[in-house]
């Protein structure tokens, strides 16, 4: 144990994503999909919301009250995304966005479109529920993005001016109070490790502390009539006993004390992703172990198999352990991006490749499902069964997910690789070329390869002078076999919580080859989880396979497969640029004019082969029948 | 086709319920479950929302705005059941209840203690939501009850003032209107043959073809903001498109259109089951072919293999064709009763044995599940799987279902046997001494057996002159040999529609003797029905059997049945009045520690047999893990 750093992400200027699979997602979000997304903020007032604020039409507010943060989440992703991919007309987008936020910014540094628009004496009145500290927190992560990827000063200081804004109102021997949706505290993380002003931090510190000691600070807000009218849609769930306080947002006991991850996922994750930060070289045991403890729970008892968590759409978030239904499973996009953001930070905390499992898991399965491949249709929840009802759809009323997905997918590279003093790590082998002062020399690395088709990669190492360095190999667990070579050398690697260390003398143009061996797998679950029992999974490398009746001709739900018979890889038919496994079984021969129910064996199958195609991209056909657990044989 | 009468059913003082099943339900509700109830009216404040019109408190109304109607089912169910068994307490409170309704019932026949206490302005103003018709049918009916199994015509001469006050309202000339629940048309019916006038039956059938026609009478209270506010938990429902007007309310489509059963299942069964007492000798082919057609599409695309329908918890209703999921499975009791009451009636139409079937799949299994052993626990839904988050309850807010359960219990000998000029049908041979005038003769049947343990019974015949009748017996669908025998004698049978018919001269002292082959049996449902494949129901004669964990040991999802072998018939360890089936198969060994993803074939197995229970008494033993279709191997 014992949490510290052991590496940091590349700075933008580093690294540069070269391999298909990314680069031809950071071109969709540059032309389509973050282009789409300005259109939606607009035609769907968000924009229109700041406006208003100092513009005609004051005082009135369109849409949730949490809906500024889908414009700074927008900026943040667009930050990563242009840096990746310029467009113009997307850079003029942005700079109207910044135009707005900072026109609508008030003089002490609070700007929300919702309590601006006539509410303002209430402002900071239901902290539970109103999300103003959540939005606040994603202003501030677009200016640290903003300012870091494009050098854009004028949001980084709207964001600044916000931040302060939060510490001369909330900390010790000031107001007692945090956000009912945890977000601001990894925003002031962020902003302190940007800034080099550790307050901000401090603040944080402070208020993920504070959080679940008793009495709640939400109980006031419970019973302040006016604050629950400021939000009556959610003025019910917050006086219920599982509502806005207690479990549903982490606020049932001090995060020392947390034993399993409760309540919305995606604020369960938020937290701790900035209490992770926080423990970052403080030997806090006890901080450590809740942690490591909730993390462990979470993905051995309550994730699903594409890295999807929270099953359950009633509260956006966890019920009981195993509880994983298939085609009701909530499992939302945002929840898979926080799990991997998560799973990152405890990966730079311990250097221990698990972490880097599961992050890989959500990266391609679970969150990647959440858009469509032309960029421009989203999933909210994402099932890993579907009977035909769900559409992927271009917006949302809360529409949380289609920035996120973005800001994840621009910034690959900084969950990729790794990079400390004299490391270089590769958690996912993406290509890419990446430098860095490493043991006193400047590096590039030129890592070539078609993951995550196949596990097959190169590492080119080019340097002045030969310095000796590690570089660090995660190997996945769905690798039973891995070789290495480097070109002309016999160096074997050591073996390090989950990395090949190759620690040696790197020579200008050393190559390191590494083969990951990429097999497809049938996957079981414990059989706890009720809904997976007689299943199975297929599974090749950081990829989860599906089903889809667009494939097979019949509802996949009708297919057995033959877990015996070696799943055969081969290219897509669908999707060119993609591989399909293609797997045998049999089908059950199905008719609606037969009886509804008949004596056993009345049914009857045949043989069948079916194409299986990467879960992620499920749904862009149009709706139909997919399953991911298949019936066995 | 060509719906007319072909049967009655025995008046209460003609027909005796004697076999061990039913008449132990019979005591558990005199002594238990009825009186039990009653206590809840009290505490539930139902009886005092009636003495609050006239008392003390008088204006304040506590739960439900259609509560009165639970007053009348209980009513209803305790003439039966006094009938059957005696009870003086019970006896003491259905007169109290008669007391508190006759002096709330205004002069004009009106009675509804939500309107009463402060709303009178507005009665009649929310036909769609406020169920006022709807409770004055229940009323209706248990003044029925009350005059034919009690003598009581106080009760009953309440009923009549209520169906004046609705006669004197509604109808051609006067207002246009029904209710948003149908039960009111049923009623109506049903006075009519107690009462030999007409008037209420043509007001009943009046109602039931303006029903879908457009525009619907709904449309102006969805515009009267008064009207709505009288209602508000239901105003949003109305306004919306799947609301209490359109399909949920059948009011989508005149009756003779409707090709499907929507909506929300209970009133669709009360519309139908009106509507197909109004088709008798009316040759009217339209309205025969729509009740048929909606029958058919019900009972082979959205019916539970228990008799439970409609899946969904949203509408309390009916989604799409063989949408049949098990544990999220809503399948209300009340919906089962109605199904069961339903069948009923379109076979005293038809003679058509088939009916029957689905009425006796109902009663002994998705009805009959709905009270517990000891009359004190009730269900609402009736999931087909439990992950042990089901629990019976001793009451509901909404509490339509527990009186329910109990009038359908009371009259089982109605639902049993058939009478009509010259023949004697047995539908389900329960043990019962019947007697009736049959080709001018007086005619005692006696049957005795062990139904539904066993499929044999005889039939005695005692009369004084030898009488040539029809003595017809309903062939179950699940009888695949059939002995018959009567002693002396050697007339075959004939078959008719599904029943035995013995065509012959009766002696008295005659014995019929039946063999139904009852022998267990797999069941697979139509691979439409995604939820069950690969699965297999056990049934053995009426009753569906399902799993527990109480007598596994281990969660029965963990099980799958070797269906080659025979299931070994038994008594039951559990329920000493009940037999159990035991199954072989083999289980899956369960541990929480192991890995939540595994590669396949991870799991052990180990052999097994297991005892399986009636589906009736699931639950009998407190929540546990439950399931009726199990996994085939």
């Amino acid at each position: 144990m014992s949490f510290h750093r052991r590496m940091r992400s590349f700075a933008p200027d580093q690294i540069q994503i070269t391999d298909e699979f990314w680069s031809t997602w950071h071109k969709t979000l540059s032309m389509a999909a973050l282009p789409h997304q300005f259109q939606q903020l607009v035609d769907s007032g968000r924009i229109a919301n700041f406006e208003r604020v100092w513009g005609a039409n004051g005082g009135t507010f369109e849409g949730y009250r949490f809906n500024d943060s889908d414009v700074y989440k927008w900026q943040e992703a667009t930050a990563y995304a242009l840096k990746n991919v310029d467009n113009p007309k997307l850079r003029e987008q942005f700079e109207l966005t910044v135009d707005v936020v900072e026109r609508t910014q008030m003089a002490d540094g609070y700007v929300n479109s919702y309590i601006q628009n006539g509410r303002l004496e209430d402002r900071l009145r239901n902290l539970n529920a109103l999300h103003e500290l959540y939005c606040l927190g994603h202003l501030i992560e677009a200016g640290v993005a903003a300012k870091i990827y494009l050098g854009h000063d004028r949001l980084y200081r709207i964001a600044v001016r916000a931040a302060d804004f939060v510490c001369d109102v909330f900390g010790p021997d000031k107001r007692l109070g945090f956000c009912g949706h945890e977000e601001i505290e990894l925003a002031l993380i962020k902003l302190s490790s940007c800034s080099a002003d550790n307050k901000y931090r401090e603040l944080a510190h402070w208020m993920i502390e504070k959080r679940g000691q008793r009495p709640s600070i939400f109980d006031a807000e419970l019973k302040d009539e006016r604050a629950l009218s400021l939000s009556p849609l959610s003025a019910k769930l917050m006086k219920s006993t599982t509502g806005y306080s207690g479990e549903y947002a982490q606020d049932h006991a001090p995060i020392r004390e947390h034993d399993a991850v409760v309540g919305h996922a995606v604020r369960a994750m938020y937290l701790y992703i900035a209490a992770t930060d926080l423990a970052d070289g403080k030997n806090d045991e006890e901080l450590e172990l809740a942690l490591t403890r909730c993390w462990d729970s979470l993905t051995s008892k309550r994730m699903y198999i594409t890295g999807g968590i929270g099953p359950s759409g009633e509260n956006e978030g966890f019920t009981h352990d195993f509880d994983l239904p298939n085609s009701t499973a909530y499992a939302e996009t945002c929840a898979a991006i926080g799990l991997a953001i998560w799973g990152h930070r405890m990966l730079e905390q311990t250097e221990n490749a698990d972490y880097a499992d599961t992050m890989e898991r959500a990266f391609y399965n679970g969150a990647l499902s959440g858009i469509s491949l032309d960029g421009t249709g989203y999933f909210y929840d994402n099932p890993l069964e579907s009977r035909g009802n769900n559409k992927r759809t271009p917006w949302f009323g809360c529409a949380c997910c289609p920035p996120n997905i973005a800001r994840l997918i621009a910034s690959v590279g900084q969950y990729a690789f790794g990079i400390s003093d004299r490391s270089f790590y590769i958690h996912m082998p993406i290509g890419a070329v990446a430098k860095a002062k490493i043991a006193g020399q400047d590096v590039k690395f030129t890592l070539t390869g078609t993951y995550p088709w196949n596990g097959t990669f190169s590492l080119e190492v080019n340097l002045e002078e030969p310095t000796s360095f590690e570089v660090c190999v995660r190997i996945p667990e769905w690798a039973d076999e891995v070789a290495t070579e480097i070109a002309g050398a016999s160096e074997e690697a050591d073996y390090r919580s989950g990395y090949a260390v190759f620690d040696r003398t790197w020579r200008d143009g050393d190559v390191l080859q590494v083969d990951l061996e990429m097999e497809p797998k049938w996957i079981e679950a414990n059989p706890l989880v009720r809904d997976d029992i007689g299943r199975v999974a297929l599974t090749r490398g950081p990829l989860v396979f599906c089903a889809e009746e667009h494939d097979l001709g019949y509802a996949p739900q009708l297919l057995s497969v033959d877990t015996e018979a070696e799943p055969e890889i081969g290219p897509s038919k669908a999707f060119p640029n993609a591989r399909s496994l293609n797997v045998e079984g049999e089908a059950l021969v199905a008719d609606p004019a037969d009886s509804l129910y008949m004596p056993a064996g009345s049914t009857s199958t045949r043989a069948t082969s079916a194409a299986m195609i990467p879960y992620y991209l499920w749904n862009n056909r149009g709706p139909n029948n997919m399953q991911v657990w298949l019936r066995q044989r």
